[in-house]
């Protein structure tokens, strides 16, 4: 029975989330029943959802409850099993939650799939061939629905899913911009991603500017966005959007702290004949397999093989999150436990 | 050649419109050509989307031009005809312009369309089985694509979109809320139109009071909504709105004489994950023959029948418009031309 290091969600953000919103428990693992695996993660995802799910009320899943381990998707190996279908060793993908080893029922559709490292680190599992992959598919393919030669704008480009989104829809023929916080953040979206163009949106942190950046890095106008942030880069999209763009809506991050952050102009919506259209990725599980094997097979042949910013250690997990959502990583945020 | 007076547009409004931005002339109607039809029009249609087009600058359609006849639907009988396709007498509708008479080129595609009058009033043609009973079509089947049972709400319920959206919902086994402007077109929406419900946007005229008459009008919440309205309207929509929800965006009429009118809290088209997409009717004339047929049969099974609020004569056609945008009209607002 190893000793299980937590962390729990001890009491909700007031405005910005901190550390002391956390609190680390440690625990033996219990004893397992009939059909029961035992996992030990060696990552633990961050993303920034989970920061959503601090908050108390109507959100789009049922807020995490106080004084539980904080939800969170793991990529681990089976340490111990009751349950036929797994062996110890076998490399596998589930929503573990912040900790260091979980209690899995072998039986329970989908809560552990198992993955082949063969061509794909472990670790990516968590991201461009994981969660955020298919949600960067999921608004590609399924909302946006591009054709080759359109012009695509992605916020956030530089992490997990922008990444992903820029190289889908390089292979779909499209001009991609991003937009990243930085100049070091622009040049990897740009040289190493192979955007097109990237906006630094901390160098245009207004509407006016914004926009006018949007002007000269998509001279052809949007037909999609992609976005993960919300705020004033939505607001200077619009104003760029070509007739009949359509919008995929992933993220609203910047309005996760306060105050709702208002669409400046939604009358667009109409003028340019939009489509916005807002998805959770985990109610869409009918596209994983398809979003999956593309995402594998960019990664197989060294097409999408995006940065990781790795915590050592779960101890480091919350200031690694608090940090995530004020853009300080560089790429996947993961937390390495082994 | 009949003397022609028309209404041009003389300038553009500075915030609100006036009577001082139309200006009245009469000509000759010139000679016909061969190939061309002289059209007598019987009634112009004033809709709210012609405000927009006074606007300069963008917008989903070249804006009206300075100088030149209104643009405006318009339904008559052929009084002179140079084309064997159109004979003296037909009755036809049309895009005539605020003026008595138009010449039609009798070979351009979609110009002029022959309707039959025995059981659709000609009027209707402008309205319910028009350009508006269309729109609500489209917004009802296209975007909001309802399953029986699921609560829609409409704003400007007693207007010619919001009538036909009504009968149409109720067709297809829907609850439908309206909005209107004041009780007695609230008691007509319910009473005569058939409604479910109608709130009074005069007596919940901020975004607290609307929401809460919102969720006593709809207690299983939103799955579908048409705005035509824009505002605080449609931030309470979104508070009440299911997952899931579809918002069809066809009029923004709050905002069309100044500042743009922002959208409160847009993080929750993905917390509902929403999908809010405009519209233009003229835009999708592949669905007029289907609408219309189904529009065709509700006015003559007597299942729609609207009102029309009629000015009499062209020069009454100004304060008539200024009146719709101000909610004066009752129903349909049409000029009697003759």
């Amino acid at each position: 029975m190893p000793r299980n290091q937590q962390i729990l969600l001890d009491n909700r953000p007031q405005g910005e989330a901190t550390a002391g919103n956390f609190r680390l428990v440690a625990s033996d693992t219990p004893a397992l029943q009939d059909g029961q695996v035992l996992v030990r993660h060696h990552y633990l995802s961050l993303d920034p959802y989970m920061r959503g799910r601090m908050n108390e009320g109507k959100s789009y899943a049922a807020c995490q409850s106080l004084g539980q381990v904080m939800i969170g998707g793991t990529v681990g190996e089976v340490a111990e099993s009751r349950h036929p279908a797994w062996a110890v060793g076998d490399a596998v993908v589930g929503m573990g939650g912040w900790q260091e080893y979980s209690v899995v029922d072998g039986n329970a559709p989908g809560l552990l799939r198992k993955v082949d490292t063969s061509h794909v680190p472990l670790s990516y599992y968590l991201g461009a061939v994981g969660m955020p992959g298919v949600t960067a598919w999921y608004g590609l393919v399924q909302i946006i629905d591009p054709k080759p030669g359109e012009t695509l704008v992605v916020s956030a480009a530089s992490g997990a899913v922008g990444s992903a989104f820029g190289a889908l829809a390089k292979a779909r023929g499209c001009r991609v911009v991003g937009i990243a916080g930085g100049p070091d953040k622009c040049h990897y979206v740009t040289d190493e991603l192979g955007f097109d163009a990237c906006i630094d949106h901390r160098a245009h942190g207004d509407l006016k500017s914004m926009a006018a950046a949007l002007k000269e890095a998509c001279p052809d106008g949007i037909d999609g966005h992609f976005e993960n942030v919300g705020g004033h880069i939505l607001d200077a999209v619009l104003l760029r959007a070509n007739a009949f763009a359509r919008v995929a809506l992933c993220g609203m991050i910047a309005g996760y702290d306060g105050q709702p952050l208002p669409l400046h102009n939604p009358a667009l919506i109409l003028i340019n004949r939009m489509k916005i259209e807002g998805f959770i990725v985990s109610e869409q599980m009918q596209v994983w397999p398809q979003a999956l094997a593309e995402l594998g097979a960019l990664v197989a042949s060294g097409r999408l093989r995006p940065r990781e910013s790795i915590a050592q250690g779960l101890a480091a997990a919350p200031e690694a999150f608090l940090g995530l959502l004020k853009g300080k990583n560089f790429g996947k945020q993961l937390v390495k436990l082994i």
